[in-house]
């Protein structure tokens, strides 16, 4: 069985979930500055989604760059996280509508949550189907980043009520760690091509 | 005439349609815990229909990939599949609103059995196309699974009105039934490459 | 400048507005029989147009898979076709929803119309590009659907005010005239391949 | 790391802005000639954006047509070209609610020029990646419309409040100046193929 649907088709799922965040945005009814104010809790979230659907498609990427081959148990897995990943539109809208609310900011880290746990299914699952010496095990090391992400996001659950601004560092905190270019991971890849 | 594009457009199609469900849930207006309650049935109905959609485009992929060639009617049984696909978020939407009564719960078996017609008629169409002794024949088998689905569909419209719950847990059936994994079936695909 | 992307981003737009007709169907509010009656409507006009969308990606699947290498005037051709289709899903939306008054079933016809136009000046910058002899030059011979077409849908503009009815089965007769397999067409594929 | 994902991802996100603005045309509630007269400034800007996305879709499909290989720096630079564009269906669907009045034409405005840096940026990151002596470097040459672009949004912001008529005289000069084939790049890409 080959990869290449199963890519197209997340890629596919992922440009959907990426774009219809936009259709949250209700074009505002006053025309002057200030008719824009209301937007910009939603423009934040936005942002702030925008980046981690990005960061995901981005491991997604490259994780399936290193597979060869997919069995049905990889499919599902697949299909499981993009299950959580169409659910950040929805926390997305949560919070900007309520201006980063307590509940909701603890919503938010919950679907981050189940993204990174499904991830990391999804990611064993290919390690298992390709052994321990293939270039995704070398690649990922000891995957700090992967480990230490749940943790954060269950301490921002846990923080989020009362403190909401502590969980929205947090979210800000771990997109920023993903986004920071990760040397020893490409090097690894180019030196396998 | 090649199937590449048949899948790209296809795989488009299925990932909308998975994808556009989330949209039905509206943003809640409370920001405690209890505000996201009336969003649970709409919720449930999303899950029972992403693995439906989740199992339709699992066996499309498996079904395409032994297919070599296409033509004109197989092209419109496969857009005719994709109708009634499309159809699946109404009825999804249509269930969740309105807590599984009984009549949408039997519109939705409607809508499953439409689908399963058309998998059957593009399956048939695929088999006639590449003959007896294909790859895809072998891997069907007797096909169990594929003629006991419509079956199990129009008994659930039949019971839905007055017992929608017997149909709901006859989708649910029928959906896990799919899902378990059909070993035989890979180690055809396997052995044949 | 190869064609694969051009095709890659027709079939993304084509899937598109296939599926986002569907999101027209309000959830009706009732929970028995007649609530889907007002739906009527809209769902005819969705089979028409459906079927129209698929024709186009049929035809465009077709054509293309003829061309070797495109320009930017096969480009630009290109997107003011899919411009047309796009408006599709509108035209539908509004003969649905006014159970198929004269007005709007004029406009159908103008947005068929302008899409009929934009197919043939797409396959003339194909046709010059590739030369007399081509493939698709062959393939479509005399071309008698694609020069009837527009004379057919000019005739239900004219006739839709005041008889919306014959407007549509104008409409009906044209699609089913696409739709019957065109035998000659294929030989010729089959025999150039 | 290949350029295919990118490519696709690309695609199918420029696909649904595309087609998600059509969206903002809400069927109108009477049945004749005068009806769709609300809906004419969102169909004029409608047409101004479509070309817009058409152009960047055109100049990206170029773009990449050159390039070779991709890094992280380029997928990030992607993703947020694919950012700002994704805020397109928003200010189209604001201009054209606001019968293009001086402070949305201004918003109109600044997108298009984030855009215009977005897509610079992306642009230099390719081509400190593959050298100037590339495929991409000759046929920018001196870039003249890349370089004029965003000086002439950035009039048009400040021409916008109060002659909101001048700023979208410059986009639609700037949307032609694109238009317009450009002989010399495509004799520079045949040329090297």
């Amino acid at each position: 069985m080959n990869k290449n649907r199963l890519e197209a088709f997340s890629d596919g799922v992922l440009a959907i979930i990426i774009t219809i965040m936009v259709l949250e945005f209700k074009v505002p009814e006053g025309i002057d500055c200030t008719s824009l104010k209301p937007i910009l809790p939603k423009f934040l979230s936005y942002i702030l989604s925008f980046i981690y659907v990005g960061i995901y498609w981005n491991n997604h990427h490259h994780m399936m760059h290193t597979v060869k081959r997919v069995n049905g148990g990889i499919l599902w897995a697949n299909l499981h996280l993009l299950f959580w990943l169409s659910l950040i539109p929805f926390v997305t809208a949560y919070i900007g509508e309520n201006h980063f609310a307590p509940f909701p900011m603890m919503m938010y880290g919950v679907i981050l949550l189940m993204n990174g746990i499904a991830y990391f299914i999804l990611q064993n699952l290919i390690l298992k189907h390709h052994g321990k010496d293939s270039l995704l095990s070398k690649a990922l090391g000891k995957d700090y980043k992967g480990k230490s992400s749940p943790i954060l996001y269950f301490m921002a659950i846990l923080l989020a009520n009362p403190y909401p601004a502590i969980a929205g560092g947090i979210y800000i905190f771990v997109a920023l760690m993903w986004l920071v270019p990760d040397k020893r991971i490409e090097r690894i890849f180019n030196e396998n091509e």
